[in-house]
């Protein structure tokens, strides 16, 4: 019996692909095989397969932005398939979008890329008092619509936030007993911090604690600045004399403060900018030890062809093929 | 095996109703054959058959602004039953009411023409704050009376949005999973936007995109003004040159914001207004795309005859058998 | 507009791996994308991904048959990993096995090759009566351990078959609402039917036929002997001259039998047997348009080297590559 | 940060207790926190805690034989409470015993020691057809009192085996969920075999698979004979030279079939039986890889004190402090 | 069977760990068997282990503080296997935290010291108004992780007391009915009070009364200071001359109310501070009737070998081995 135990072990030892994979799923103990398969298929899907980093497509701005601010520039983007297929083809590991971007094609694309459905919105046509999304969407739509995880957003420092944090508690139980992943994103806004505060260091990194501390398996922040927002962190960094010098020491911190590196912490692409400025970006998050991006605007918003010679460039940045 | 398929496929081919019908089905591809076949006879029905055109006939007006306001200039309308013969004898698509007014002939019109159960409503007895109506139907209620589809009023600019994005989520989840096609009316209102906002090119469009986001199957909004509302917005219309200058411009971008014209985008008459008046808006939405009306106090509170002759006339622009 | 259209279409039919893959899902056109997903998932695994044909390895022998009888043969197979990692190794579209053999290796092996979750399974200590197989897993079992497929036995000819059609028509409603894929084993077996009308070709033929009426999405039969069981079906036969002379020919009308070929069918490889008399029974599945194999006893019983050179010997008769 | 992890995981090593307790959970990957952290407290109790190997008392007699056969020989077993008391103060992993008993003690010992909730039971008050025991008990009754686990006897070759395997799978299915241990006892019985099949090498081997495949943490057996139930099984013993010719052997051999040796596997004490013969049994499911012994009337049968000097030796051979 | 019952009643005597264990475990005699056997769970573990003293390990820091204010002094900190291993090595009789630092180590840990799931969380992001705590956490996820209690933290003389005081109750009575026990942090803060009367001894001897009027089985208040926060209370206290002058009086005050003694309270350790000044404070709470410490900062922000070193002279000081 040793033998055929050993043999069994080699073998599998043998086919498994990547080991990074593995690593990745072995921080995650207390998830049941669903929700690990799960994860592995959103670690196994694309030119990034197997290397446990992330270049996710999330399209969400129709909703949050209004659909000419999100698809004037590059018109084929008003069509929902259009997002499926930019994803598929760029090599992306996964693609994320609120109920109904995924119910346009995911029959269309079923089996074709790994989904995320997004569970809660903002829209721009109201924006009184401080932020809290709405719920549009539920497990078991994304269990009908053949996703692999779920998305959330929750605004730490709004006045609004325990309302978030209970819903995606609910949400998270439900995901994790029916085999789901959970993906929050964390972005602190509102009337607790400053504007500058939003991506100040302290405060991102708190951010990735906090929804970790939620249960997420991916976190979602924003690349932290070297601004220190609260006072009582002000005097910790200083005399612990935290390194935050450069945005991959900022990186680092972040990652750090996500369960010490143990949980996946992926970063938004923000805003618009130069592509030059978004690959130093992407290399200062990879030297850092972030795990990945979440490029929206940046990729949809260009022309096809141009957007998947982006998302590709950036992927080769984080697989260590470009400098 | 091969000659088998082969006669399988051209018979449904010559038997198909409306080539147009199975495009626009093909639309909805994560949707069961159940609410698929609600949504084929909605658009199977009346003189607009097969066309993948709309005229419906909606009455709401005594829950949202009273019975004289709405009945008193032709009180044959203060009886229920009126209604579901005038959008039969006029050959609408379906008839779109509140609980009651269904209640009252749902029994004696049953299987005479398509019904939308409306299951939100506002009164406006009470018109303090931001607008939300109250549910007053149920899906269980549209199974009942043989109703083909649910109707809900989203009112986004709203204080209150979230509470409704909230309920047609669950009401839309529910409706799908048992075979009903669900009708958004999409109207931004509210302490978010300035009155000429509500009918905005780019708040209008923004509306249609919110709806079709929560799994809208129809989408119903007003024509849109020229008129631009939000300042980020009005940068991106005049970076990218969209066209918004004639109605039939708007009502093009519109359709194009509804998942890039793959979603049913409608339009309401509005208020009422002068008949010609009417009949060029319903050649621009023809011509700008769009796929229909719904047209309340313009046809129920005229004279019946003058009703039906103009709700004809109506179908017969977007049959394209009139100018 | 048209032109983004003519883009996404274009770029979409470029990318989509396996034409062959997506004419298969349109034939299960009113299952939700969750279930599409998942259908795809085994299409897209191992050495046979995107052909449409399949090598399924099922371990079901322990619970059926004892321990001894399934693996004493290869001792290595008394470790539920063992399977685990021959069906990776081997290349196999997906691994099928009661609850107990999955929850061994489902945390191990997550994400690595698609599951089905056996949720029936008889053992051999009682054979009084006509079978019945005990209910022995649950739909919500199947999503904690990331299945793609639950597994299910009925006995056509016993007189218990009620009592399994009942109990798959509950399971499968589940199912397809959770985005899993139905796997029927349609074995005719009981006091209905003789000893050598369990592999008749009329009564595979029927077998395949109620599998697919009571909704399932891969039906698996035993090959079919030319024998016809029922004096009804013998006239049929003789009248309309319907060719059974080859096991190719069985094979074909099999399969017009599971809804004209618009459903998948695999065969069983039934008990140990010739290596070579195996591979001809696989190239006249595969020359009948048979959809695969599954593969048990003959797999795991030979040691490993043997059986993964045995399992892709016969993926490349499926594939084409070999004669 | 590679620092701190470094620290950690050589502390974790340090203070963790039990090597092989941790081995043993570990094959239990799709199991919950809440299930290992209670099959952790079964293992980590007792003489034997730490050592991977059990003793067990279960006294569900009372129920199964009536209370005279059960305790005249010892009246002091009449009080429920004197079962908690003996296994305490031997030195047992665990109390096992129905509903009432367990009531009438739990308050007074709570936390003394772990217990598992017999939830089915047989009396001999009717005894015609084959078997099939009372659900006596529920899961949410097994939290009530505090319970590590439940306990659920399954008679394989009984024509009633379906009813049990149904009922176990969704106790299994809820027990794990909540986050407790699931015992098996397998017992087959019935017409399906003879008296005589009841405990032999194939049968008993079988049961255990069969347990094991159910979704059992630990099964419970009888120690088998070399007796060979069944023809089909024998040709593989005889074919495959299985060695079953001492008690070692056989359990080895039982052990193998419970998953290569990745479940627990533990062996009922049976009848009352000389002192010496139960020590030879003991050593011999030791040497054969056996994971303990559950004893009841062996132990409450005799008088206290020669109960726990006759338990306290069976840890002894398990420890490996007595031969 | 009189003489029978002595034995038993004897022999459980002598074996029973712990007299004290067992007149605690007399006060909740409302209690079933599940809940008091987490509670002598708790009270059976670690160096205080039989004694009824308690110190436990607290780490929500990194929610209520953030991760750079909570884990930079010892970086170790970050990563959550960390605080489990620093329980255990210390001695501690719980480790207690928000959902995500326990999922990410309830299995590498289960079993090896009681867990208790901390359900609601306040973080420091926002800090308008009255305070109230998210709920983070379930009764279900607590049976999940293989937690013996949950945690909750309520804070009188806030505006939105009523919030909390209504959520407590609910996963009161679930957690009873489930076998967990309830630990409850009392913290008074709010508009209702000063800053000093937060630690008044008047309210903090009420904030323990609420809390076991609310059903708590444990309460965590803070050490009260000598000022006297209600007039009316201060009346009382002069006219009845109630000893507050020492910390030990004060201590013994709150003690007594909380039910005459009969329910157990713990102290927080507060803001670190000078190793002797909290040593003197832990003598103080011995002397006064204290039941133990829950010290959180103190502990985990120095390195390992001074934090395993200072618990253990806390723990000596309650268990009377030391000054």
């Amino acid at each position: 019996m040793a033998q055929a135990r050993a043999t069994v072990e080699t073998a599998a030892a043998e086919s498994r692909r990547g080991g990074r994979v593995r690593e990745i799923l072995s921080w995650y103990g207390s998830d049941n095989p669903g929700t690990l398969t799960n994860l592995a298929r959103l670690m196994n899907h694309g030119r990034l397969a197997g290397t446990g980093r992330f270049v996710i497509l999330p399209v969400d701005q129709g909703f949050e932005h209004g659909p000419a601010r999100s698809f004037a520039a590059n018109p084929a983007g008003y069509d929902p398939r259009y997002h499926f297929e930019l994803a598929l083809a760029a090599g992306c590991n996964a693609y994320a979008a609120p109920l109904g971007f995924l119910e346009a094609g995911a029959t269309e694309f079923a089996g074709d890329i790994p989904l995320i459905l997004k569970l809660n919105n903002s829209d721009s046509l109201y924006s009184g008092g401080d932020p809290c999304p709405a719920i549009t969407g539920s497990v078991d739509e994304a269990l009908r619509l053949g996703c692999s995880a779920i998305g959330f957003t929750i605004y730490p420092a709004s006045a609004q936030r325990n309302q978030m944090y209970g819903e995606i508690r609910e949400l998270t139980e439900e995901a994790k007993r029916k085999g789901l992943v959970v993906v929050v994103w964390s972005y602190p806004r509102g009337s607790g911090i400053s504007k500058d505060g939003e991506t100040a260091i302290d405060v991102v990194a708190y951010a990735a604690q906090i929804a970790c501390q939620l249960g997420a398996h991916i976190v979602k922040v924003k690349p932290p600045t070297a601004h220190i927002e609260q006072a009582a962190a002000k005097k910790v960094y200083e005399k612990e004399r935290i390194p935050v010098g450069s945005l991959a020491e900022r990186i680092r911190h972040v990652v750090q403060s996500a369960f010490g590196g143990r949980r996946i912490v992926i970063f938004s692409g923000g805003e618009a900018k130069e592509t030059s400025a978004i690959f130093d970006e992407v290399r200062a998050i990879r030297d850092g030890g972030g795990f990945g991006s979440i490029i929206g605007r940046n990729s949809f918003q260009r022309p096809r062809a141009e957007a998947i010679d982006f998302l590709r460039q950036v992927m080769d940045i984080y697989a260590g093929t470009a400098k």
